[in-house]
């Protein structure tokens, strides 16, 4: 209840602060933004045009160095900081303030999704303009020889630029707006581009413990996901972890006419779709037992947070064209919870291509969502517990036919990395300040979700180097993150450029 | 119990009967079969180059060609047939013997199941002889230039090479040996070779209906299907129907971030897998009420056919590597039972391609093989119910925005052609007098089915044209039918020839 009568408060005072507002760090932005529209734009074309993703070194080695440059070129401490033998890059820069009393760490990551090209409206890695999401039938628009101002419902399309190359560009176009208006940052900056967020950054935590005393700071600022899907400026208090595994479900050695020896060969299409209805309800909810039960309750401040959040569930029912929820309660509520997802599933074929025969083998791919205090650990333990009592038996290579002609029913899974979720008190000194400075850039309260539904390793920040962590956002909600046609809307890189003003020299606490 | 005391019966006569062995059709065939391997492996090569599948009409054109000219040589009063606007035409062969007191049907298919080239070994249209099967990591073989005779356990590997281009090969030779012998038919012969068996036979109804008079016959008798897992000379007497039908499931109209949106988006992954699993027990039990309920029971006789059987799966678990059937009453109990088969699902992306995403559908390919006396139409009828009855609406089109917002559950449904299972009383004088004449081909008791597991259209020849249908099926089990690397056991060849000469010259009722 705290947290709202502040922002109630915050409102009040903004409503009353007309001439001060024209000076603010975020009207600087604007104002520099407004004169640089189709340079900034270009930025972000020249980052997304790099591959980098987990299937192209070429491209993450590409990105870091370019990055790094640019870092350089604007006065920055950089260096290449590496987790691991052949692990992607992490990009880190210092710039300190004299005088500045606290350390704001940037954070976002400049790897992408993989991409299955087949399925983009175009090239992944050429950034097309467009009038609009590609549900409206967008036209392709040539922004170079256009007449400022760009129009803000512009989407730029292409893998990478909303998750996390928007916000990279957003902070590069603020920092260099507020050089323009002679304005110094209130806070030391650094900066943390990692390049392996997406697999699920593996060598995150031996990266920060080795470099504990260069990473030192007063607040991790998260540049990834997208804003509330009301479009109003976003700060998250923390993110669901992540774990996932790929499984393998074995059938007969060879295809076999589903004729001669259906209803007694295992089908494993059959076995797969059996266990995952076994996992999950029709409504989400996750039956492995052991794993609902480890949920940190929501604070009442959070609750309130949750409360005050704009209903958007009709709205997205309509864009997603979807009849229906799985959960009842609600889109936050729902993503406040541990959720196991499909993210897909093959055997056999379907369609034109399907054969009357009994494949040799499922494949599914699972992530689940975790919320403090159920850990990757506790995922992995409880779900083999359960394929366990269920009569699996679990292996991790391939199983040889011995292994194949004992055992009634074998899964091989394959375990991603993981990591635990996060959630910081909404209530600390630095959570109202980042408020505060959000609200102020805008003249609106600032929309405040207690944990954002996807994941980022956020937890290692305050678990590693104990700083506190607090996520901001900046995409568009519907921006295909993760997906084919990824894409940015224009309006909201405008915006998060003033978020990123005001976080840079509007912050004090 | 009579079937078997008859068996019985026939191989003791056949125990004494020594010295007339030698002269019989069968031991002709051989003969001539020893003397000609290579030129009817060639025939068999040149017929399996013709790419005949659906997706390829001018293969299935040249295939019907190139048999109706190789009747025309032999004698036949030949007409190609066709049953509607483009269908694949049926060659149609008739050679009449003076004095024969019976007409006999022989029927096959030259239309193979679609090929998925990427699966394959070899190219599924260029034949490759190999040491033995996949398994056994054979070499290849260069069978034109070996030595006489052939190893009878080489294997040919391509598409339709065994379902059914082996069993129209081998009437050929056959024929080709008894004129050789200069044996005589004793019953007048009817061909009747159709070019869309594995498309379901949409149009084979009203060619029959609109041919009947041409197409009247004492016996049909099917060249389709593998023999019994033993290898020995097998007869069936009935074969299962099928009808399939391919699925899709709706979920958001774009891929949505499973972090973001994870436990509210509807998964249609995880839809798709709670249907299946309703449908169907991990036994095979198909849970769609209407379907098990409607079987017609098997008879003494066949009841006692098929304890005659020798046992075969302990071996099939060992050949296939499973661990466990589905079914624990036996292979053929499992095969005379109505079934569900999976034969594809696919949804999302899996391994190194899996996104954290929500997928947008998941399409479901599936086969119900049936019985006497469950219909296509109770099936349709049940599994519509059933689908409605669990909340979903069935759509025959993509559903448009309006329509998926209105509605929870969408199943497109799209059902393929189907048709009933049949039986044939194994009592009747022509089912013995197959037997016979099968019996006579070996020296041995020929195996008997009640009814094969796989399906063929045989019920459209009683129905429309009042006539008994038998199998007689030639190729090995294990002949990858309907998959990648379909091959044929020359061996198997070699007795279906003698098999074809005893139907052709030893059968007399």
């Amino acid at each position: 209840m705290r947290v709202r009568v502040a922002i109630m408060a915050a409102a009040a005072s903004l409503a009353m602060a007309g001439p001060v507002w024209a000076k603010t760090p975020s009207a600087e932005a604007r104002a520099y933004r407004q004169a640089h529209e189709g340079a900034i734009v270009t930025q972000l074309v020249d980052l997304a045009r790099v591959p980098s993703v987990a299937a192209q070194p070429a491209g993450l080695h590409e990105a870091a160095n370019m990055l790094a440059d640019q870092l350089k070129r604007r006065g920055f401490v950089t260096r290449l900081l590496q987790g691991g033998e052949g692990a992607p890059k992490v990009v880190f820069g210092q710039l300190d303030t004299p005088g500045a009393k606290r350390t704001v760490t940037f954070y976002a990551h400049y790897d992408g999704q993989p991409v299955t090209p087949s399925q983009w409206a175009s090239d992944p890695f050429v950034p097309v303009m467009r009038s609009g999401p590609l549900s409206t039938k967008p036209v392709d628009v040539d922004w170079k020889t256009a007449k400022a101002p760009l129009d803000p419902e512009w989407r730029l399309f292409g893998r990478g630029v909303s998750d996390d190359k928007a916000s990279i560009v957003a902070f590069l176009a603020a920092f260099d707006a507020l050089k323009a208006a002679g304005r110094k940052p209130s806070v030391n900056i650094r900066i943390f581009w990692e390049g392996e967020e997406e697999a699920g950054s593996p060598h995150l935590e031996a990266l920060l413990k080795a470099n504990a005393p260069l990473l030192a700071s007063d607040l991790w600022l998260i540049g990834d996901g997208p804003v509330h899907q009301s479009r109003g400026r976003t700060v998250y208090f923390g993110a669901r972890g992540m774990i996932g595994f790929d499984a393998m479900i074995y059938g007969p050695v060879r295809p076999v006419h589903d004729g001669h020896y259906g209803n007694w060969v295992p089908n494993p299409a059959a076995l797969a779709a059996s266990l995952i209805a076994e996992m999950r309800g029709e409504d989400g909810a996750i039956r492995i037992p052991g794993i609902a039960e480890k949920v940190r309750p929501l604070t009442e401040g959070e609750r309130a947070a949750v409360a005050a959040l704009p209903p958007v569930e009709a709205g997205l029912r309509k864009e997603l064209e979807i009849g229906r929820s799985e959960a009842s309660d609600g889109l936050t509520a729902s993503t406040l919870r541990p959720a196991l997802n499909i993210r897909g599933i093959r055997s056999g074929q379907v369609g034109a291509a399907a054969n009357n025969a009994i494949p040799v083998d499922a494949e599914i791919s699972i992530d689940f969502r975790l919320v403090p205090d159920l850990t990757p650990a506790d995922v992995q333990r409880s779900t083999e517990d359960f394929l366990t009592a269920k009569g699996w038996t679990i292996v991790r290579e391939a199983p040889d036919a011995a292994m194949r002609q004992a055992h009634p029913k074998i899964i091989k899974i394959e375990w991603e990395p993981g990591y635990p979720g996060l959630r910081t008190d909404m209530n600390l000194p630095v959570s109202r300040a980042v408020l505060k400075a959000v609200e102020r850039s805008s003249g609106k309260p600032a929309l405040s979700l207690p944990m954002m539904g996807g994941s980022v390793p956020i937890y290692l920040f305050e678990d590693v180097l104990k700083a506190p962590v607090i996520g901001l956002p900046i995409v568009n909600h519907d921006n295909s993150q993760h997906a084919p046609n990824e894409n940015l809307r224009l309006q909201n890189l405008w915006d998060g450029i003033e978020t990123y003003a005001a976080l840079m020299a509007d912050l004090d606490w």
